[in-house]
């Protein structure tokens, strides 16, 4: 299969992981964010929705947005699993992992930025204190729920890796950019910590891919 | 189990059309969002994120994020069926539910408006204006899922309703608020249209519910 990314595109490094920790191997095909390559016609005729990424299988199926595409993984190659097997427990793992997928990432994306810099009048600085302010917000709802319910363990449920850290680990890499104080969520950078350990996070991170720019 | 809901809540509509669509017979607490309801300590105590909808379990289980739960009704009432039954097809459903899920509401709800408002001096028109665009693209992105891949039926995958139609029923009475112009999305339109003829959907909407304010 073929994943169509970036190197800096969050939602890419979500499943970069999630392929990882499966030992799915995978081709890279690298689409320039900054130059809007997503935007151009062959990008579109892949993904109508010009978001990174798009998983090509291999008989050419196209699949799109990175939390449908690990449960596709999850459905497709169930060892090891990412969601655990309880119910409630799924449940919880999905909504943590919605909080940076549903509440976050879409709020400071690329084209986000853009918008409020355009319509507001905004500089960098000014789109900078916007993805700030929503990161905090979002990433102080992750610590409560690691610390306000059951289950969190040495990752944010259990002691292996589930949907939620592959999806907590971007955004904490993410909010580094935007100049958020991690040092304000204890609960979650501990388990960002022992993610980083794992070679299936730390190979796909934004710095390892081949097309990095410093 | 109870629903902690909105009229207005566009997440929590989702799930109670979930809930409808599956037969299950549920109990609604109201959390109203414009008097800031769900900030009080009490409603974040069963949802540390403090926002709406929280399924509480007849065991006291506490659910959040309405994919999560949706999901976690699909997984535990499976008839009928809210997602197909091949992969690729679950992945087209997912990804056709995030655009509204995770693309267009996240960017437009009541404490996003508020902070557009407050930071950038917006009346309650300019707040408009900005939910009324991310309504154009996502609508715009979910019309050209539903022409430019196969699937569509006579709902959003097929001739049964999912968890497509779930997030994007919702989504499209969200947007007459903001006066998008709906008729540009025809395809999306036809499957609205066909959905609020199911009693699923229809006594689901914000204006039969017992805490509706017009």
């Amino acid at each position: 299969m073929k994943l169509h990314g970036y190197f800096r595109s969050s939602a890419a490094f979500r499943v970069r992981i999630a392929l990882n920790l499966k030992g799915i191997r995978y081709e890279d095909a690298f689409h320039h964010l900054r130059k809007g390559e997503h935007l151009k016609p062959e990008y579109a005729a892949l993904n109508p929705q010009k978001l990174l990424p798009t998983l090509q299988l291999d008989d050419g199926a196209l699949l799109t947005q990175s939390l449908a595409i690990m449960e596709y993984l999850e459905e497709t190659h169930p060892n090891p699993p990412l969601l655990p097997k309880n119910p409630v427990d799924r449940a919880r793992v999905r909504a943590l992992a919605m909080i940076p997928a549903c509440e976050i990432h879409p709020l400071q994306n690329l084209r986000v930025l853009k918008h409020v810099r355009e319509t507001y009048g905004q500089d960098e600085a000014g789109s900078f204190a916007w993805a700030r302010h929503w990161n905090e917000v979002g990433l102080q709802a992750y610590e409560d729920m690691l610390t306000w319910t059951a289950g969190t363990g040495r990752y944010s449920h259990g002691d292996t890796p589930t949907l939620a850290d592959t999806c907590l680990v971007p955004q904490v890499i993410g909010a580094k950019r935007f100049s958020v104080d991690l040092s304000r969520y204890p609960t979650l950078m501990k388990i960002f910590e022992a993610c980083m350990k794992l070679e299936a996070f730390d190979k796909a991170q934004p710095s390892k891919q081949a097309d990095f720019e410093p």
